[in-house]
């Protein structure tokens, strides 16, 4: 059996909307009983030290717990590995070097998925990833201009993000709706949902009718199109 | 770390809806960051054969394959393990003689929760686990009485299995309603979904107002109430 392996956990709803993604996509593609879908094993290692607060400086650095769950991944002898996290994607060179298994970027998953004809993209992620410029430089090196929260923006996205982790999808929209109106009014035209709590809160409310990537989405898409272009799919 | 072994992917759909509510169970027991939540391994294998059908002679065992998959929970160093598939307990007895970490029973669980004062108890489960009598013999052995289903009730409930392995859940819940009507017409005071499919078929309809168990839940609830009274939501 080909194994996909999920370092998951960061945050607990966020891994399941991956996988109920997956699950959505495989089904689309034709998969109608259990057998025909993929076979994942998933590390949900909830307590890896925040992300963002090591980025900003606050807090122990996930690093070594990361290491760990990509170690207990490859032990068991996964053939990929994907990260629903976009922060912890800040370690992701040290990650794909330790690691036998391949690891898909959600960043550049995401990234590639930006619509033609766009130019000027907010991306939405936590206050750690904004600091460390992931996604910033991914943009400029397609010459694509980045929309920049201001401070109080970051607030509301750090805040929407905290209340998905916290199970409160309702207030989580609250934040996100005001982030998403004062980017729009900065001339975005396409949003990267690039922190995986946020497409949650953003199934809670309206969306602006703007072209938006689902960072938990995009990365599915990748996964799913991997195991299934190897017949990972089929039972050996 | 303490982590928890899911053996899943019996179905996909179900063992998704397994680990939200145990995400949901612990956030309202107070977890607001993703460190208080309980770590996982979920070995989510799908290629386990149809366990339904092997109990009706029709098909290949999935022994073997549930016992490499509590194998590789074991060899992971779980301290507990849970099975989101009620059917799968028919080998109870084998996985958990084969295993070092204790498995929580699924259907001990959901016996447990039904309310006090009810005589007449309708199970829905696979037909394999209908035939090998695994909610009857519990029934009975608490003085309760199984409302059994008829032949045509029984493929009501098969086919809403099926819809919802095939991620159809509109089809699935007409199906539910077809087999709660005949069941609550023979005068079933209350009823166990027997099969962790049953659950997200049952969200798609307007239930009976009967005392309804959700077996997916009273495992979650059973999960969660084990790894908070050893404090594994706590990084260690």
């Amino acid at each position: 059996m080909a194994l996909i392996g999920i370092l998951g956990g960061m945050g607990p709803l966020a891994t399941v909307d991956f996988m109920e993604q997956v699950i959505a996509l495989t089904s689309s593609a034709g998969a109608s009983c259990d057998q025909q879908h993929l076979e994942l094993l998933v590390a949900h290692l909830t307590h890896i030290p925040d992300r963002s607060e090591a980025l900003l400086g606050n807090g122990e650095s996930p690093l070594p717990g990361l290491l760990r769950g990509i170690d207990m991944l490859n032990r068991n002898e996964v053939e990929l590995i994907v990260i629903p996290c976009n922060s912890a994607h800040h370690w992701y060179d040290a990650m794909r070097t330790h690691s036998k298994a391949p690891i898909i970027h959600i960043a550049e998953a995401s990234v590639a998925a930006l619509p033609p004809g766009v130019s000027r993209v907010a991306v939405l992620a936590t206050g750690g990833t904004y600091h460390c410029g992931l996604y910033q430089r991914m943009l400029l090196a397609r010459g694509l201009e980045p929309v920049e929260p201001d401070s109080a923006t970051q607030q509301h996205i750090d805040a929407c993000i905290r209340e998905v982790k916290a199970g409160r999808l309702d207030a989580s929209a609250l934040h996100l709706a005001l982030a998403l109106d004062w980017l729009l009014a900065q001339g975005a035209q396409a949003v990267v949902l690039g922190c995986t709590e946020l497409p949650l809160a953003a199934r809670e409310m309206t969306v602006p009718s703007i072209p938006i990537v689902d960072s938990t989405l995009e990365l599915a898409r990748a996964t799913v199109s991997y195991g299934l272009e190897r017949g990972w799919n089929c039972p050996r």
